[in-house]
């Protein structure tokens, strides 16, 4: 699939992290769903914002974050999210695009500020994530671009756009296109909350539309009501021609047209920050798979940028992936 | 001093960091001295900011350093600086008060946005910035709160200020109220660049104005034009009641009262960003001397929340100092 012009496509929302460290008190406090993404809207963000710590600022949003570790890796990819033209909204493009990738979305010029996510990390590395979507939840199926999509190997896209009716629009309407011109359809679970909210959808989703599914743990549990990981594994077998499983410090495991292969972790000296961790894990796995690696090559991958991401502050990485991959022989 | 309201009041550029990462081959491709402070103009910086790879935002300001630093031991501390009344200027303000430090000045509603000082930070973690002042220029005397200056034990000042009269006359003001207060005035020399520019001036402010002088090796050798450290020391000791000069891994060289104290520098397991480690040696030295104590713990707390700093990316302290000095027995 080389000859493509992209890697990845990803479709998603534009936010830019707030992060700050917080205790677990404070979580409680302010009822904030521990691991999980609340939705909040801007006085909700504002009062939050008041009250957390000192914050660094880095581009974010799932899905932009898997594209921007494509681009570390040295793959193309293209990022479909709305931004206001606003000081963040600046900083979240030229993130993107300073590692090569492209922004194909307008932006709009008035109405809500770009989105941003206040990320608490607690000290057991673990974020907490309250998002004010803001100009992100005006994605519409308009600004997908139907020959980017046509133009990627794999089309890859967040559960969490299922949250806003436009940008599940433009989330269908890039996955016909995709499915149309032959390419690869992938979905992130994104979040087991998220999940709860939409269960039936994602299942048929994954069932009918899905040909490369990214879940952790929770999310793949919750997805089919088990209880047991290996039950939820065969479920997937059946389900999904490629799948992506990621379980925290046991690695990943990896289903390709019924074949499980089991990628261990890589050791990483001190956890700091997990925002970030299933973002980079896809981000190589979908730049192995679009250059047509092996299953575990591709996970190999994936779990080196993961494991990347979780020794600093933020969701993007801080070297070239694709020098970390050429030391380790990827 | 302890019935004073503040430990420290501050008077600085507000800027905001945007912080990458640059190999030495871009620096010189863009003609930035290293490991220096360079001032650029808002088309200059939008042009840098164009070619510079992906970034982390984080608040920053060498002298709003300090104040965070002094907030983060527990100590009180005001900052003096300009933002405008938008993104950036937000970002700004809420970190420094969240942290508990006052922040007197009025925010400008039109003109120039927030400044911003572009941090590249080179893979022997040494950081050169290209600064563009943006609001920051616009600080004048009238911010300067007079009841603050007499409440603090301490007024301390970056030599950064000197590049702008408005600012440069804050500071004279501020300097003239603390001094008649009775009350510690203290300078930082920010950088031997800096002290080129205004070296007969700094001169005659160190000899007549300054209680207590910060500066680093490059920086007190510049200020008196001598080759070898012992030379510059020797020169303290006779024009500065107080100086703490920092010499990166040989700790700090402390003068009080002319006697000289060593204190060693802290291992630092990976320096990652040496961006504010002086910025954060003053704020535990301040603090220290705010709060009466002897010259050489003054130097230890000074040389613990740099060691912090380098740790990581950005300016501002990802912990609480006021723990990390506890478990020291400082």
């Amino acid at each position: 699939m080389s000859q493509l012009k992209y890697d990845v496509a990803g479709i998603g929302n534009a936010l830019v992290d707030v992060i700050a460290n917080a205790d677990d008190a404070f979580l409680k406090s302010e009822d904030i769903q521990k691991g999980g993404m609340t939705l909040i809207n801007a006085e909700h963000a504002d009062v939050l914002y008041g009250r957390m710590g000192e914050a660094i600022e880095s581009s974010g949003g799932s899905c932009a974050n898997t594209i921007a570790g494509i681009a570390s890796l040295g793959g193309k990819g293209a990022f479909f999210g709305k931004v206001k033209d606003d000081q963040l909204g600046k900083v979240f493009i030229h993130d993107i695009k300073t590692l090569g990738a492209e922004f194909p979305a307008s932006v709009a010029a008035d109405g809500a500020p770009t989105g941003r996510c206040l990320v608490l990390v607690t000290p057991d590395a673990q974020r907490s994530m309250s998002t004010f979507l803001g100009a992100a939840q005006n994605l519409t199926p308009d600004d997908i671009d139907e020959e980017v999509i046509k133009a990627s190997a794999i089309t890859y896209m967040e559960g969490y756009l299922w949250d806003q009716p436009s940008a599940k629009d433009a989330f269908l309407k890039a996955a016909k296109v995709a499915r149309e011109a032959g390419r690869i359809v992938s979905l992130t679970l994104s979040d087991s909350f998220c999940v709860d909210r939409f269960r039936p959808e994602f299942l048929k989703l994954v069932k009918e539309e899905v040909d490369l599914l990214f879940a952790n743990e929770a999310e793949i549990l919750s997805l089919y009501e088990v209880d047991k990981f290996e039950d939820a594994l065969e479920r997937v077998r059946s389900d999904c021609k490629f799948a992506a499983l990621t379980r925290s410090e046991l690695g990943a495991v990896i289903v390709a047209n019924g074949d499980v292969h089991i990628v261990a972790a890589e050791k990483v000296e001190k956890v700091v920050d997990t925002t970030g961790a299933g973002d980079l894990f896809a981000a190589g796995f979908l730049y192995g798979l679009a250059r047509g690696y092996k299953p575990d090559h591709c996970g190999r991958l994936g779990v080196m940028a993961a494991a990347e991401i979780i020794g600093h502050y933020g969701p993007r990485p801080m070297v070239s992936l694709k020098d970390l991959a050429a030391e380790r022989g990827l």
